[in-house]
Order: C-alpha cells, then structure tokens, then sequence
C-alpha cells in the first residue's frame, strides 16, 4: 500500500496499516491481523463484524478521522439493521469500506479471540479458541459436465472462503450433506472441528442456509464422589448451565483404592464401573441440555478431566495397574476421541471428546486442570494449591518450578464417613460457632441466611429442618470444638465433666458433642462423635502430609500463598483448615478459595485450543511425587494426626484463635497453645 | 564407509554398498535400502529377515564371495533351526554378521514388498504395502518416579525401534494393551495402521510376546445383483478364501434406478436398503473367515469397490441425487473410515476400512476399481475395458488418455429377467451350440464337464439335473440362434415353418426356442423366449451404445484390444459377445476376459497404499462421460438394437461363423451377412 492510502487503526488491538481505498473493514482486519468475528464470510448475514468507527482527532494515533471515513451505510446494512436492529453508530465490517484514514473500535463481542474474564487477578487469562466453530460457505453447484461430489466442493469452498484444510465427515454428517446443501441454496453453515489448528479438520454437523449458533460444551469433572458439569457457550465462553450428580460408582467402594480393589476381586467389575460413570455422564449432559432448553445437538464438545482411576474407569481401561506399585497408567496423554465412545449419547453424535492429560498414576487429569486454572507456572511467589476431594490433589510451585502429588484423604471431607454427615444440600450445617466460655454452639445451614441463634431461624429453615452436617461445616465445629477445649490436642472429645459442658454427652466408651438435638419436634439429633474426630484427623493428616512432602522436595519451610480448590474449597473457613491442620500456617489474606478449579481448567481446554497445548506441555514439565511410596509421607501423616500437631504452630491463627493446651487423657493444663520459639 | 569394508549385493534388487565388518543382514539392508523383512525388528524371533548367501566368484557384480563371508551359525539361528527349521543355506538376517564381500539373495518370501504376481502380462504388478502390519516391539517397564503412561512408552519403543509416529489407539485396543504388556514381559506384537505412509498411525490390536500373524483383509465389490468378497493375505498378498452373495437390495429393485426410486418413494426406504447391504457385507466377512478357518479378529481391513449407489446406500447415504440430472455424488472421493461404519461386525472391531473413489455420478469405484486393475493409462494400443454387470462400466483408453462412463445395461446379462434365467450355479446351462443345418442345441451346464449329447451327461448332472440359464449361457444361446438362422436381424424368432426346427415353437403370440425339456422325468422346460430376446438386445445396445459414445469421443472408429471383466466377463464367450453386437469388433485374439477386475482392483487397493494413491490420482485425470444425458448415447443405443446391427458389421467373427440375413417379418433372404464396402 502507497503512503496516500488511508490508515486504519484497530482497537483496543492497536493493529494498524494503510489499506486500499474501499477496502472493506473485514478485509483489512483479515490483511491487519486484527481479531474481527465472521461466520458468514463478509456475505452480510451474521453481523458478528460488527464494528464502531472513532470520529473526530486522535493525536495519539496521529489521524483525524471525518465523518465519511467509511462508505456510506449500503443496502445490506440497511436490510439488517432494518431487520434485526444494529445499534447506534454500528456498522457491518464486511460492508463497510475505508476510504480515509479511520480507528476502528472492535467491540467484545466481536472479537473471535475475546478474552474470558476470569475473577481472580492471579488465576490464567483465556482468550476464546475452541476446537469447533461455525461457519458459513457457499458451495458451488454441482455440474455433470465435470463430476465432483458435493463434499468435495465442500470442502474447496473450505479452503478458498475460510482457508481450512480438506474435512471428512462421520457418515450421519454426510448422510445430511446434500438435503442441507439443497435446502440451503448452496448456502450452508458447518460446524468446522479441528483439534489443534493444522490438525485435520472434521465437519460435525452442516446446517442448511445461516446458522447462527451458538455451539456448546460440556466440561466435565469427575470425582470420586462427585461428577460435575459445566454447558458452556463455545462463542462467549459463558457458562449456561452447571450441576453436579453422585458418582455412581460409589456402590462399588467409596475412595479409589476400593473401587480399584472391587475391579481385581471381581471379573467384569471394571466394566459395570464403567458403564455407572458412562450412564452418569450421559444423564448429566441430558439434563444440562434440558436446563439450558437447548437443542442437544448444539453441544459439540466435551472435555474431561479426572483423576487417574476415574479417567481409566470412564476410558474403560481396567484400573487394577493404578493399585500397585509401580502406579502404571494405561496412558498419560491427552485424548480427543468422539464423545460417543466415553459414553455420551444426549449430545451430537458427532461431538468430540478432549480428555486432559494425566500427571502421574495418583496424580490425574484433575490436578492438571488446577494446574491449567491455577497457572503456577507463571506465579511470582509461591503458590500451594490444594483440591481437596476424596483424593486430594496437590501443587506446589512458581515460575522456576512446579511439584504436584495427590494425597488420599477419603471422602470425610465431602461428609461421608461422618455420623451427621450429608452432602452440600439445603438443611445441611455448613458454619458453625462455639462459644469458647458457654461452649454453646451456633451454625448456619445451607438455604438459610439467619444463624441458629438468631430471631426466626427454626421458621426460615422450614419444616425440613436442619438435617446434618456438610464437609465445610464439619471442619469448622471439629475446629470449633478444638478451639473451645473441647477436644484435646491428640483429638479426644472431653467428658461433660472434664469439659465443663454438658454438651459432651458419653456415646459408647467416648463422647461425643452434641450440636443439634431437633427429636422433641421429631427431627434429628446432630452430634460429633469420636469417630468423626477420628475420621477428619485422618483426611487432614493425609492432605497435610502431601503440601509437607512436596514442601519438603521443593526444600522450603513455607510457602506464600494458598489456593484452596474443590467444590468444596469453595466453601471452606480458612482459619478453620488451618486451626485443623489441613494446610499449611500462611497470613489468612494469602488463602484464596478457587472455587472448582478443575472444573474450570475443565471450561478452560473447552474454550482454548491453546489451552489444551499449554496442558499438555505443563504436565510433561510438572515434577511428580508419588506419595504412596515415599517413607517421609508416612512420618508427616502421622506428626499431622495431632490438632494442631506440635512440630507445626500456626502464628498466624494465632491472631485469631488462641487454642487451649488441654489433654483429655491425661487431664493436663488448659490456656493459649505452645509456641516454638 | 571405507574402500576396505566389505561389499554387500542385495538380490534381486541390485542394491549395493559398503559395511561396516560386523554389520548385520538386516541392518545392511535397511542402510542401503534393499527390501528385506522383519517383524521382530532383529531379535531373531520372526525369522521374516531369511536370506541365502551365494558363495563363489560372481564376475558380473566383480565379487568373490568365500564360505566364511558371514559370520558363523549363531546360538539364536541354531535355536530357531532346532525349534522351527531353517531351510539349507538360509541365515537369519538379523544374525549373520557381513565379514567379507558377499552377494545376499532374498528369497521373495522374505521380501516384505514382494511382487504379487498378476496372471495377464498387461495387467498392473502390485508391490505388497498394505496400510495395516505388525510389528514386535520391546517397551520400557515403568517407573513410578518418571511416570508415563503405557501408551506412550509403547510409542517411544515404535518411534526408535520402527520409525513410526506416535499412534493413537481406539478405547478397547488400549483396555487390552496393559494385560498385554504383563502377559508378553514387555514385548509386544502390534497391528499398526497408517492410512499413507506419515498420515497419523493407529494402533488396532495388540498380542502379548511375538505373534507372527498373517493379518486378513476383505475385498469387497459390492454389485447391484451380487456382492463377491475376497480374504487375502495381507503379508503375502494371496486369496485365501472368496465367496459371493446375492445383493439383498434385489428385493427393493432389481436394477440401480428402480432402488432409487424405492428410496425416494419410501420414507426410510434409503435407510432399509442401507441395513439390507450392511447385513450381507457382515454375513460376507464372517463366512469368508470361517471358511478359512481364521480368527475373525485377524481381519483388520477391508476395501470396497461398487457403483455409486450401491456407495452412496452402503454408507447410508440417501442416493436419491443419484437418480436425476446433474447425478450429483454426495462425495466423491476416497474414504479411510472405521470398517463398523459399515455394519462390519464380524471382524477386528478396530478395522479399517479403505472405500474407493467415485468417478462420477453414474461411474463409480467399480470402474476405478477395474482402472486399478487394469492399468489403461500404462497402455501403448487402445484398450476397451468393459465390466459387464447390471451396470456395465466401461473404459477406453492408453497412455495419452482414458474415458470412463457406464451403461446402465440392466441385470439381463446375470440371468435376471429371463424366462429360465438364473444365476451362475450348479445346473445352470452356461455354454450352448446349435447346429446350423439341424438346429439342435447342445450345452454344458456349470458343474459338468460333459456336453448334453455326449453319453453320461444324464448321470453326471445328477438329480438336480439342468435348472435354468445363466448369463453366459443367455448369451450364446441367442448369439448362436442367430447364427443359425433362428433369429432375424431384428430379433425376431422365426416360426418352425419360416426356420424349419420343430424346436421354435409358438408361445403366446410369439415364439420361443426350446432349448431343453425336462417334462417326462418332472424336470424344467427351458426356452428362450421372444421376451428374452428383447431383454438380451436391450442389455446389449446399452453396453455397446457406451462403447461407442466413449470411441466418438476419442474420435475413433476401433479399438485395438477389449478387456471382458465382471465375475460374468470370465465366463463370456468373446465371439458369442461379438456376434450379438456387446462389443465393438476386434479380432478374436485382442479380447481377453480380465475376470472380476474390480474385485481385483479392491484386492490391489487392499495390499498397497501406493495402489490406493495411484487409484485416488487417476480418478482425477479420468475424464467422465455421463450417458444419461448424451443424445448420442440414445441414438447408438437404437442403432445398436438390431443383431447384427446395420452399421457395424463384425469383419472378425466372419471368420467364425456367417450371419444369415433373415427376416422373419418379411422372410427376405438367408445366407452370409452383407459387408460394408
């Protein structure tokens, strides 16, 4: 272009360049390299070009920009803004035409590449680039007089209007070719996969004339207890729909190491595990589809990300390898398969399946969608990220270098194995207060946002009532009971007498803290027992034991900041993990909750072909530690045990709680806990 | 390598170069480029690597080769002659070191892309190179504390023992690719697939330790009238089992435009008919395994030939295009595809299978089935390639140029709508003779050597006895009626008064010859009627009305040589086809029956890629002609109707046997057949 063409200048890209007069604003964004939406090709149908164009001086940039910058609004500008309604100031980028210098503002919505918005500053930003994508082709018609099939002029409408390589299609997709193509004058919209951009391209579905979409996304992520989905919108990146169901699976054995040892005693047990999970995902999808009130056909696309014995589970690979030394997993790689062979029939049947990689034989899938989530990689300081899950799920690391293991915390974290325990639902206790002088308690429950002690609580949680405890509430009265001297620091709940509260009622040959007694008005009597103690002692020990190991391999004492990940973590006091001993001692400010982390890197490899490579690389570079064969694992188990365990204090707490050195056994000393100097 | 080093002459190739003393057979082999085969990758076990070291002074290549040019017998070669035997002279490849000048011959069973040898000399020779081989692999155990999955260790072993790309494997080979791992102490045979040499491989079986094969393949020609499949060999090349099946589609039309119409007068009609071929190719695959008496799971490809409706159903594909002007193909070129795609379920589960490319709407992979075959581009003469069957595909072509259209010639030629047609089988009359002063008829029937007039006909043909007429035998029976005066040039069959043979007898209010009657021992009458007369003239003005169309387009008035294929093309009478006026006029000895080429191409398309590429290039340069919407195709078709018709006398066959100039409308004339000046 010669100096006295006009310059155009795209925003907030910067782009910038001097284009031929009535050169199209698509055209020179195409020319630029500035991100401007089509999935009509510049045909004037799908206003996803949409742009606005800055009139007036810019001194900045060093243009002035009159109002006939751009050609005047056209016949197809018109008939769509006539049609469909284009707001103020708004033209079509195809339509459009530069014939002086002009700065182009390109609004989010119609940026391809938009960036998802994140919440957490920290956490990994995501710009939209998903595997699979509309767009529209006008295909030539078929002429006898030099025969070609019509996919094959398809496909040559591909590479000339779109530059996408030869595509194949399933045959159900082809078997639709020529109605749609017939139906659709020559005109029609084709859902484009391509796994990684230069990967063979695959048409998963053809619509006849303009189809506007949007395409959608299943993330899904399967725990041992839970499985979790997210429908997302593969344009936006938007989350439409969200549930969560049991794992099926749990018939079969509560934690990993059950199910893995139900698939070695019985023959064909892998298989009815994974025909649960399979069954399940599938339901999910469906309903996902149904809440949403979206056509089933629209959801293209799933990721999956697991751990190492789900994902086999759900793969259909016998998990017997994962219970053994040396862990050998069936494969570590990511996968992309089709949908249908994991199970998933309520989508498109065309749909394509992303399972991320796995780290290590303990280490899965989900932990490397944490990782994606959470971005260690690119932290500054020193990031713990902890998924905590019947398996725990844990990262240590920064720019220089990042460890990863899991930790088998059972599911007494998600409420099972808990005399009171439930799942996260209304009417289950998820706060709960103990006055350390009455040792009376208060609580809140889920659906409710009065505390117990307050006016009109019983009337607000309804007939239903209070009806147990949930994983965050759990750890807050273990917690709670801690700091009100309640239990002593190797975990015993004291006698009403040795406590002073008649609270601590005798059950069995231990006590147990009364913390609800509803049976007058025929409800329940909430308590925690011994066994419960016993129970969380373990889980926190478990998990602890994993950030101390890696701590350890890392060779640091401390570490900067917490993220505390799982549906759960979401949910979770830090002041109480940390009076429990579930995580290392950091100031509170540096504990943040991720919500479910995985899912997200989950919803992330979803929207993000370059995310998918970015997981791929970080797990090859991720230093593995296989907590099940390390001895020093086993020694911070166990010094974990105690509440809180001597080799540890926590200064931080400290300023929050002060926690009585009381010991139930041998009836010893009460007042603010030990410090180390 | 230095000019001391030993020499190395690799036979029959000529391949030649200098080694290293010490270097393997094998390994010199792979260095200089000389095919030799190994499945075990040079640990002794495969004994695919067989080589004959030719001891002596060898002048022409300017070597003397002593008794002590390879190293001696090794422990590994006594074990394998001991436990399996080793032919005399033969070394194991992998073993026998190179110490001085040596000459290597590698018998062709140790050639890995063997010739396979092709019976006519102007057919096509085929490097053995099929998609799918196995290969022994030695895979790294895992360690947990440099985790990775199988399936990667397993494609580190094939990229640095095998040079091939990381492979991918379906679901249930990687659930089976643990046990295997275990089972074979880390050694494993897996069937790689790689559609072309560097497209992505995938792995579609596995066995624990050395298995030593051979894998299977089907060729499939799926007919309008009949579907013909072969087993073959995929490391040797040879047919191990072939059968044939009616077409089930029959019942929904008998010929390709009345099961077009069947689809689009039906809702679900296409759909019926799908299901309908998908059984038969499945009934096909199992049989012929069974037959052979293999492990259907050795089967792990399949390649496909047929027109393009029979594709267009097979793949499920509505072909109601297919029916109307511009006959446009859903897809036209070649498909790589799951071989369950098309309903083949009795084979390896992780089969491929290949589809050949459509020529044109109305030209399908038969007809580039039968191009592979017979190789009209590498021809010096004029060849005229014709696939009799339902629809006959028919080629003209040489080096400079091939034309390709078809005929739709209707299913008269495979004994379809003929009053005592049938299909070739034991009892059907399939060579015929009638004597011309008499006009008796003799014939042979399929399943007998003996002529019906010679003695012991009546016993040999058994109970059973004679059942009808086949396609070759309808066509020498009306070719020989004319001949002897039976019938007109119009087709007419003459009254017993107008031909003197009490044998032409009244049927209705034409009549018919009575060519066997069976009556008093309660077997068949068997004539030919008026009708089937009609019926054989109509079959045979399409076939030649083609023929003709592809002449005028290459401006030609002969051909020089004719190629007779389809399963019923084998069994042809080349002057019988001459004298009903099928094919254009050549001598007798230019016409050559090529059996069914486009099975034979499927077989070739199933042993070498290369063949698959070739196939796929001359699809493109093939130019098409479509008879439907030719009006010379209509005018050749009429001229042609008349036997002989006027236009094209038949110099050749004259010297076979005159054509009396009868008509029996107007009883004009008898004797020899008037001669263009």
């Amino acid at each position: 272009m010669s100096d006295g063409d006009p310059l155009v200048i795209f925003m907030p890209s910067g782009k910038r360049g001097r284009v031929a007069p009535g050169t199209t604003v698509l055209q020179a964004a195409r020319t630029l390299g500035a991100d401007l939406d089509s999935v009509c090709g510049g045909r004037g149908i799908c206003s996803k070009c949409q742009v606005a164009p800055a009139i007036g001086n810019f001194p900045k940039h060093g243009v002035t920009v009159t109002a006939d910058a751009l050609s005047p609004f056209n016949a197809v500008e018109q008939r769509y803004d006539d049609k469909r309604g284009l707001k103020p100031g708004r033209r079509l980028g195809c339509q459009a035409q530069i014939l002086s210098d002009v700065v182009i503002d390109v609004p989010p919505e119609s940026q391809l590449h938009r960036q998802v918005v994140r919440k957490a500053a920290e956490a990994r930003s995501v710009e939209m680039d998903p595997a699979t994508r509309l767009v529209l082709v006008q295909v030539a018609e078929p002429d006898m007089h030099a025969p070609s099939g019509d996919l094959e002029r398809l496909n040559d409408a591909l590479a000339t209007q779109w530059g996408i390589a030869p595509a194949t299609a399933p045959l159900p997709v082809l078997a639709r070719l020529q109605p749609a193509l017939r139906k659709g004058g020559w005109q029609v919209t084709v859902a484009v996969h391509e796994a990684q951009a230069g990967s063979a391209p695959a048409i998963l579905d053809i619509w006849p004339g303009y189809f506007e979409g949007p395409l959608f996304g299943v993330a899904v992520d399967i725990g041992s207890t839970t499985i979790a989905a997210h429908l997302t919108d593969l344009s936006s990146g938007e989350v439409r729909a969200s549930a969560g169901i049991m794992n099926p699976q749990i018939r079969f054995g509560e934690d990993l190491m059950s199910r893995v040892s139900y698939a070695m005693l019985n023959p064909g047990g892998a298989a009815e595990m994974t025909v649960a999970v399979r069954g399940a995902l599938d339901d999910l999808a469906r309903g996902l589809g149904q809440e949403a009130g979206i056509d089933p056909r629209l959801i293209v696309e799933a990721t999956v990300v697991c751990n190492p014995v789900m994902h086999h589970l759900a793969l259909g690979i016998d998990p017997v390898e994962l219970g053994q030394a040396p862990f050998a997993l069936a494969t570590s790689g990511s996968l992309d398969l089709p949908a249908a062979d994991l199970g998933l029939t309520a989508i498109n049947p065309a749909a394509r399946a992303y399972v991320l990689p796995l780290i290590a034989g303990h280490v899965g899938a989900d932990a490397a969608a944490v990782a994606l989530s959470e971005a260690p990689e690119t932290s500054d300081d020193l990031v713990l990220i902890v998924d905590v899950g019947t398996n725990a799920e844990i990262l240590l690391g920064n720019r220089d270098r990042v460890l990863a293991c899991s930790s088998p915390t059972g599911p007494a974290f998600e409420g099972a194995q808990i005399s009171s325990g439930q799942r996260a639902a209304p009417g289950a206790i998820e706060r709960v207060r103990i006055d350390p002088a009455t040792k009376a308690p208060r609580f809140r429950v889920i659906g409710c946002d009065l505390w117990s002690d307050e006016a009109g609580f019983a009337e607000a949680v309804g007939p239903a009532g209070v009806t147990g405890i949930c994983g965050s509430g759990i750890i807050e009265v273990v917690a709670e009971m801690r700091m009100a001297g309640l239990v002593d620091a190797s975990g015993l709940i004291g006698s009403a007498e040795q406590t002073g509260s008649a609270r601590c009622v005798p059950e069995g040959r231990t006590n147990a803290y009364l913390l609800h007694d509803a049976t007058a008005e025929g409800g329940p009597r909430i308590t925690v027992t011994q066994g419960d103690i016993r129970a969380i002692q373990l889980a926190k020990s478990a998990l602890y034991a994993g950030a101390r190991l890696l701590m350890d391999r890392m060779a640091v004492s401390r570490v900067d900041r917490i993220v505390l990940a799982g549906a759960f973590g979401a949910h979770i006091s830090p002041q109480h993990a940390m009076a429990l001993g579930m995580i290392p001692d950091v100031p509170l400010d540096k504990v943040r909750s991720a919500g479910n982390a995985a899912g997200t890197g989950a919803r992330i490899a979803l929207c993000s072909r370059s995310a998918r490579r970015l997981v791929e690389e970080n797990v090859r570079r991720i230093e593995k530690v296989e907590t099940a064969v390390e001895p020093r694992f086993q020694d911070h188990f166990v010094a974990a045990n105690a509440l809180p365990h001597a080799s540890d204090p926590f200064p931080n707490l400290a300023a929050v709680a002060p926690l009585p050195q009381v010991d139930f056994n041998t009836g010893a000393g009460t007042g603010r806990r030990r410090r180390r100097p």
